[in-house]
């Protein structure tokens, strides 16, 4: 039977291949796409190609950005003692915005996930210890913040394991209440967390 | 303060321009786009520019098409005695995925509602009439098929007294409750128009 007119479908399909989109909202997102003007979906176009060919990886943090090595790694100012593990691009930001961070990064570019076949070999682990190895023997403290899922907690494992012989101080952001949170909706694990990590006032 | 590098800003911004797309949703939009092959980010953008180039509105039914007249206006297996009107071309493809309508079509593109600013002059009712008063005087029926929404049934009772010069059979399509729907459930305008259009047996 008669479908979408067939660029219509293809726009479509190319949405779906995005997550969390199915039929329904690649149909209204290809119809808006339509209903915009020439000029804006040319841009839209030309941003899609413009984020494979104007984005690199750090060559020091391997976080993603337009010049290697990226604006935090060159910043002076940025305290080369600390150094925080993360899983990927979007954590820099999310760091950033609380204004309490001034040390370096290291994204890892994932986590390990057996499940979906990803191992460490797959994460930029190895450029991590080359990193601490080599030119950053300024570096006091390695914060370990991938994410408090099972897999970030597991890279946490490995890479606290693989840090040891480094003798460098070595920690894990804290698991607990998220603020504005509350007790009675609390999941058990993470009241468990939250009473674990009680501090004295 | 230190955000996303401009390339990934610029990409989200135009995720953003699409209906249901916050910041977090274009966020992980963008960077799932900068995981994406090479090859596909190209065929999305492709696609973009296509939907802009590729398609035009048909001479008749004004339906969103590649080739004008429309698949649909050009059969001339369809039945040219009954016209349907919709809202839009999305309306279009669900008609034919009932398999139950044989007719022709007219897209309005849109629905008259003042709050948006959309007046009768901004949807293809010319093109309707102009239709009904020339070429097309096979037409015996014309069935209201807007959505059943305040502006769809505004448009439905502004485009019926319009037609009444032309002598035809001017219908409405049935609202009532949704098959496998619940009585319970239901709300009291949609039990009320079910009871209203009540058949016998």
């Amino acid at each position: 039977m008669w479908g979408y007119p067939e660029p219509i479908e293809r726009l479509m399909e190319q949405f779906m291949r995005l997550p969390g989109i199915g039929p329904k909202t690649a149909a209204r997102l290809a119809f808006h796409c339509m209903s915009m003007s020439k000029e804006t979906v040319a841009e839209f176009s030309k941003a899609l190609l413009d984020i494979k060919e104007r984005l690199v990886e750090c060559q020091i943090c391997c976080n993603i950005t337009e010049f290697s090595p990226c604006p935090v790694c060159r910043d002076e100012r940025r305290d080369r003692s600390v150094l925080c593990v993360v899983q990927d691009a979007k954590d820099v930001v999310a760091m950033e915005r609380t204004h309490e961070f001034h040390g370096l990064y290291h994204v890892l570019q994932g986590a390990i996930s057996p499940m979906d076949g990803i191992g460490p070999n797959d994460l930029r682990i190895r450029e991590l210890l080359t990193r601490l190895a080599g030119t950053d023997d300024s570096v006091e403290e390695v914060i370990l913040a991938t994410n408090p899922t099972v897999e970030g907690e597991a890279t946490a494992m490995y890479l606290s394991k693989l840090l040891r012989p480094f003798e460098l101080k070595v920690t894990r952001i804290a698991r607990g209440l998220p603020v504005g949170g509350d007790l009675e909706y609390a999941d058990e694990v993470t009241l468990a967390k939250a009473l674990e990590g009680r501090r004295s006032l």
